[in-house]
């Protein structure tokens, strides 16, 4: 029995890791959860799932959440420090990241430090602090898998393979909403284009992050961290996301993983690894669907593309501030503070504005994406 | 230093492989070669990579052999014995076995009997003899690892996962030249047309079976052997032959190999595997290609790949009937005997009349194919 504590329990990673725990109730069991603010969903989640911690990130709602589980057997703490406390949590075997963001980087670091093995599906983490948390993996003997369909679909490809026999890996994405605009139709797309993402039903942060392409610059630094900074990295847009993405060997044979697009596969991989799990889910029926598309990455068209690339080959802060500044970019576009387009010219106008550091430790990392979010900010009012 | 023998030299297969060992010189040698009846190229080759010991399979031909290779150092034999002793040379790690149809039955045999690691390119051995061959493979404790692109594509998609944990294997087939084509428009087929194979480029018997479709029957029965015969193997049709074949998981995951059509590719990973070759290929193009499209095979218009299924399913000696008789059949259509559609019927019609008995040892299955062989020709005679 492996016993799962879950940061983000209430965000589409978490509720799909639960799924997956309750179709297999004899191989996992639940013994932390924390949440960022919903209560509602946390209540019934403990109620059902039996957890020894409850964490709610948001601690203007703690007691709410107190009075609502009064009577249950669950220790509830709070804040930044309450997912810290379910990422360490002594009898958990496996921590499944699943938090949204930055906020995600404190606790995934705490589970590493615990020893605990680490199902990533924040990539912020990686992002903002890969040298940071990479190191603490390897001092403590912990495994990363990777949750993310698209890292999770090149660990696959991995497997049994000899990793310096890398040609190169190709990382697939969908080119999301926006994929054949123009530059003068890009000018006019709202909130509400750009929360269609044609094949994954996620966040809206994230489906944001896929419009812009800042998704797949995130997930380019992610695979850098976790594949080998030295490896090269294509990314090729593939329309209909069936090949989630793929391995080319030095015999130029091309390993790839492909499948429904269902979050449950790559997070029940990541609980079962090396071993997989029967999902009874549907078989991808291959003659069924459309033709299977590829073409070059326009970085003109996606400027975020081109960000994530030039912050990667510079390294330090500089990861940690285009992520922070995203972050804020996103966000004001979601309220509609600013146009689609203003989200790159955000992003670089805080990059440039930027002092790189050295990113070796976790608050060199968390000055700087604080810095860059003050930052972003001042130049957002500035423009109102 | 890994030392080579290869059944069938001077063909397809024998030329790829000495391709690769001539591009890796110190990681493999050259120690038998056996050939069909290419006395030109044998000699070339015994020149060039000087093995120990040359075979030549059409004993006419040995005299002129001997002549041209005088003062030579080599040993040179004849007929299957001279296959048989080069497939169980001591010294031999590995046997390549490339020769095409039935011939290469006892040989690869006798290279599993004599312990050698056996890279299988001939497709016949299984289809006819798999029960035998693999009782001997796990008798010796021998490996067989597969060169066929498909098996190749199967045989990696595996790589580091549990045979338990397959829902199922896709063999991908091309679908050959006919693969649009009407039955009207089947009726008038030529030996030209079925000669032209759009993506790989291969010997006359492949390329018709590849246009009947019987190749992919024979592959399907042969991938039954490998891979485990309650295992079950759909077939689609993938007309760019770009991915090789794939395998889902009972996840959903599914693992597919892709790749150039470059038949050095599987050949070097049997030669090395567990490890990869630097094969200085180039890489896949996957934005320059066209669209991967995928449908579903037409046992109507295909009845090859129905009379496979079929024989695969009553078992006994049926495949090796199948085997002789479209051996038979696909030289009658080339030497314009019969026409494209006549094959079909005239394998058909020696399964109606065969007594299908156990094929326990070589024995039955040579007396299967003797039998079935006589059978078609008789049949032939018939007809005309």
């Amino acid at each position: 029995m492996k016993k799962i504590s879950i940061l983000g329990s209430t965000g589409s990673i978490g509720v799909n890791t639960l799924d997956v725990i309750e179709r297999n109730p004899d191989q996992f069991e639940i013994v932390g959860l924390a949440a960022g603010s919903n209560v509602d969903l946390l209540c019934q989640q403990v109620q059902k799932y039996r957890p020894k911690i409850a964490a709610l990130f948001d601690t203007t709602k703690l007691e709410e959440l107190r009075r609502r589980l009064n009577g249950q057997q669950v220790e509830i703490v709070g804040g930044q420090d309450g997912s810290v406390q379910v990422a360490s949590l002594p009898e958990t075997d496996l921590v499944i990241s699943g938090m949204v963001g930055c906020a995600g980087l404190v606790p995934s670091f705490a589970a590493v430090s615990a020893g605990k093995t680490l199902a990533l599906a924040n990539k912020e983490t990686l992002v903002v602090a890969g040298e940071v948390i990479l190191r603490e993996a390897e001092k403590n003997g912990v495994s990363i898998i990777p949750v993310d369909s698209e890292h999770s679909a090149i660990f696959q490809a991995l497997n049994g393979e000899d990793p310096k026999r890398i040609r190169r890996i190709i990382l697939t994405a969908s080119g999301g909403p926006f994929r054949a605009f123009s530059v003068e139709q890009m000018e006019s797309v709202t909130v509400e284009d750009a929360l269609k993402h044609p094949n994954w039903d996620m966040g809206a942060k994230i489906t944001i992050d896929s419009a812009t392409m800042m998704n797949k610059g995130l997930e380019f630094i992610e695979a850098k961290w976790l594949f080998g900074l030295d490896t090269q990295i294509d990314i090729i847009v593939h329309a209909q996301s069936i090949i989630h993405s793929m391995i080319e060997f030095v015999d130029t044979s091309i390993m790839a993983q492909m499948g429904i697009p269902d979050m449950r596969v790559p997070i029940a991989y990541a609980m079962t690894y090396p071993d997989r799990l029967d999902c009874d889910l549907p078989s991808l029926d291959l003659s069924a669907m459309g033709d299977l598309t590829f073409e070059q990455p326009d970085f003109i068209r996606f400027p975020c593309l081109r960000l994530a690339h030039e912050v990667m080959d510079a390294g330090k802060t500089l990861p940690a501030v285009l992520n922070a500044a995203n972050e804020i970019a996103v966000q004001a576009f979601l309220d509609r503070q600013i146009g689609y387009k203003e989200i790159p010219e955000l992003i670089e106008s805080t990059l440039d504005r930027h002092q790189p550091h050295s990113a070796d430790t976790i608050e060199d990392v968390l000055t700087a994406d604080d810095w860059a979010r003050n930052e972003a900010r001042q130049l957002l009012t500035a423009k109102a």
